[in-house]
């Protein structure tokens, strides 16, 4: 590998696109059942925290924290939390979507060897790129989570998102300072596999949809059939 | 590369981990003087937004839309609107600060050959995991953006994300419905170089942290000297 602080205007190759593809394309959301207990190499947990940390962030205020959670009443407390707000969640549901939510394992809390608290910080003193858009701190954050995501993947290392969750309680048991805002709660560990389809899609609460379908062009609403823009133009430009 | 529907439990090796972790280091905000004219090729845009469409979404609700804009009047109007912005945001700067932050270029809307717009649409149903956290979908929608971000940079094509903007200015000039979110402009071309050290680092706005002093153990500020938690366990668990 080379040296990560010497990659001044690195070129990637044809392979090394496919293989971010590939990474891209076979990330999954790894939940409960699905964590083997092997511990994850502290080696590992260093890559994927710099990998986090190399995400943009705006103004570059880096404004994330993480809290790595293996303690096992910290952990049984956030399960809990997570099983309360789930059920406090199947309002709008019909009789027979409560049934089959009510099956679904939707988190790995207990089962995954680290659990990553994530939350945005902030910034101590005046940044460049937040003033129309203070939310753009949280979203700093949330490329980061992604970093660490695939990066996980890569590492053949599973990840889930647990967002069925109290943020009030995750500050309050991790003695989170008040001006912090709580951005998400990561379980990571080695896995059994990596499903072939997400799991919402096999239990169809929903499909993929093909990308064209969320594309426009100049005007919102005016679709592509293909990204071969010139075919789109018409007199718009 | 293989069929990227095909990529059930695929295990990445150490080079591939390294490919994907240089990526993610090499990564930086493109910005004005940096584009290219040079025409970013239909097939690389397919590939960028094929890679934001396989991101992870809360309940697979995929909420991203993406507006590409090459209309040259549409352009001009959000670089003014970005322009009016930064002068807003001066404010809080001392007079020597206002002079280096006026000489900033912050962005490339007029110089990038393509500007994307992304916006947050809200479910048309009732999905799972954003009933306690209804911010998810927007980070959702980011996730996306990075997924874009790393396979730009990998395709060696920058991108830059402006959020000196408004986003009702935005909105408007696309047309876009009051009901999405507006998230981010972004700026994408073939670029010149890829800067060596983040423009804010090099022009002292910001220093890049180490990652370890982001990351705590158990207890928000119990920090990691290093990652080997069973020395930082003490009677926690």
């Amino acid at each position: 590998m080379s040296d990560l602080n010497d990659l001044y205007n690195r070129q990637f190759t044809t392979q090394e696109q496919n293989t971010l593809l590939e990474v891209i394309f076979a990330r999954r959301d790894v939940r409960g059942n699905q964590f083997l207990d092997t511990p994850v190499e502290q080696e590992k947990l260093e890559t994927l925290l710099r990998a986090a940390n190399a995400a943009p962030s705006v103004g570059l205020s880096q404004p994330w924290e993480f809290v790595l959670v293996t303690n096992a009443q910290t952990k049984q407390r956030i399960f809990e939390d997570s099983m309360a707000e789930k059920q406090k969640a199947e309002n709008g549901f019909n009789e027979q979507q409560t049934q089959k939510y009510r099956d679904l394992k939707l988190e790995g809390i207990l089962e995954a060897p680290v659990n990553i608290a994530v939350f945005c910080r902030p910034p101590q003193h005046k940044i460049i790129g937040n003033n129309s858009m203070p939310q753009t701190l949280e979203y700093s954050v949330v490329c980061a989570i992604q970093n660490m995501w695939l990066m996980a993947r890569s590492l053949n290392i599973g990840m889930g998102w647990v967002s069925i969750i109290n943020p009030e309680t995750v500050c309050r048991e991790l003695s989170v300072p008040r001006e912090l805002n709580f951005v998400a709660w990561l379980c990571l560990g080695y896995c059994k596999e990596f499903h072939e389809i997400p799991e919402f899609e096999k239990t169809k609460w929903a499909t993929r949809n093909d990308y064209l379908t969320t594309v426009s062009h100049n005007t919102f609403g005016n679709r592509c059939r293909s990204l071969d823009l010139t075919q789109n133009e018409g007199n718009h430009d």
